[in-house]
């Protein structure tokens, strides 16, 4: 059984990211909206900065209380829409109660939208164009491809639909030619789903939801899910009893969890591209 | 055997948008642009210029020749965009070559967009917001819910992943609940994939693509594609041998191709009410 190791894969992203901003000395910016004083907020806001400091690109943080209003946040958005220093925002999700998420996402200009959560890149994905899209699918590809896991003609289940990962997901690798199986709670005896499929990907957040009778021999899983269990985070994948049965098989956590970091980095060079002309995009 | 008839459906449809436009003296006008003289095209807008006009809908068709300019086409449509008086329009595919159709649909107010292939409108579809979507794949989903056909836990397979029909409706049915098996030309024993599923949805293109051995009693059988067999146009589906067998099943013509031009008319009406706040719109 092959370890998938997220860690690896974002460490040299990262790194090319860094090497590409020196080398053509290019002047990225990020602009980071975060609402109230959710803890677990601050810490992934945290993780992001000491990333983006790495890599060179700016980071300035704005942050709103829970009594500031919707048009505030909308009008911030709208400055750093045209202020050309910003070249790339997102809304640390989620928000807290009183705010539309999709009014301020959908604001956003979809050239710097590095969450890829605006509409305008979410249809691109049902297109196939290039855009900016959501860090954690992205991430789930990149370490496919990264390990060689064949994807054209495969089958896949993904089990979870949420609009951040599952749904984004599978038009992810339709586009990869895919024969894709899209499970979510409603679905009857999923261990039948999940068995046939060579690549099974869980994103739910329910702790030992996909265990070692579920997944077909040689199969290659990947855990996006995390849930605590008894006080630490867990994935969704029983580790132990599937690792004896699976191909490959990402750790939980250390395996799409550091992929999410280096794609915003990522999508962050691919907007001030976008931006400055300097690569194939598709809208333009 | 419950033969779905797209026809009855479409006619109710029709007169509802009929009777919305009459009863609230709505002034819906519909541009439309075809380039070229592809003889399947003229034919397409015929009759829909001819549903509009029965509906009370005003009608314009603007034509170009291959030898006119991306450039002209994109003025109209910025023209078409600022006028009041046009409040839905669609540009006929296919277009002749030389002509870069995203470019030209992405130009389009995605408020006004009645076919539903701006990457907005799209993208909306895996927000499960309210938008303006492809008119085939809203067909399948009204002709579904109107022979109250259970979606929700449902294993739906669509057979082929066009970027107007399969891949749209997949994010349809995932909105629904339904779990949703999407398979294309490399899917590997796709009668594996068919037989499990409770609705088979093909729209591939092929005749005789889907015969009684692939689906499984009782089925939901919907068939999309169109081709020219024996100089006769026929769907994917075996009608004779799949009839046997499924417990709902589209004639093909006559199934889901009536759906598609009642979709417009009523995406057109939508388009209205959206620009006049009449309903609920996700995104203002």
């Amino acid at each position: 059984m092959v370890l998938m190791s997220g860690k690896e894969l974002a460490d040299s992203i990262k790194a090319g990211v860094r090497a590409e901003i020196t080398a053509n000395g290019l002047d990225v910016g990020l602009g980071v909206i975060l609402i109230g004083d959710d803890p677990a907020s601050e810490k992934y806001v945290e993780i992001k900065k000491k990333a983006c400091e790495a890599a060179g690109i700016g980071f300035k943080l704005h942050r709103f209380t829970k009594s500031n209003s919707q048009d505030e946040v909308l009008s911030l958005i709208r400055k750093m829409n045209s202020d050309e220093k910003v070249t790339g925002m997102f809304i640390q999700l989620p928000l807290p109660d009183g705010f539309v998420p999709n009014e301020l996402l959908e604001a956003i200009d979809p050239d710097k939208d590095v969450d890829g959560l605006n509409s305008v890149n979410l249809g691109k994905l049902i297109k196939g164009l290039p855009g900016l899209f959501p860090a954690t699918p992205e991430g789930v590809i990149n370490l496919l491809r990264y390990y060689q896991i064949p994807l054209a003609g495969s089958k896949v289940a993904i089990v979870g639909q949420s609009n951040l990962v599952g749904r984004p997901l599978s038009q992810m690798l339709l586009t990869e030619e895919a024969t894709v199986i899209s499970a979510n709670k409603l679905t009857k005896e999923l261990k039948e789903v999940t068995l046939e499929a060579d690549i099974v990907i869980s994103a739910v957040g329910k702790s030992k939801l996909i265990t070692a009778d579920m997944v077909k021999n040689d199969a290659v899983v990947i855990d996006v899910g995390t849930s605590l269990y008894k006080g630490k985070l867990v994935g969704d994948v029983d580790f132990v009893g599937v690792s004896k049965k699976a191909s490959y098989l990402t750790p939980s956590p250390g395996g799409v969890g550091p992929m999410t970091v280096a794609m915003l980095l990522s999508n962050l060079v691919k907007a001030y591209n976008f931006q400055h002309k300097r690569g194939n995009h598709g809208n333009k």
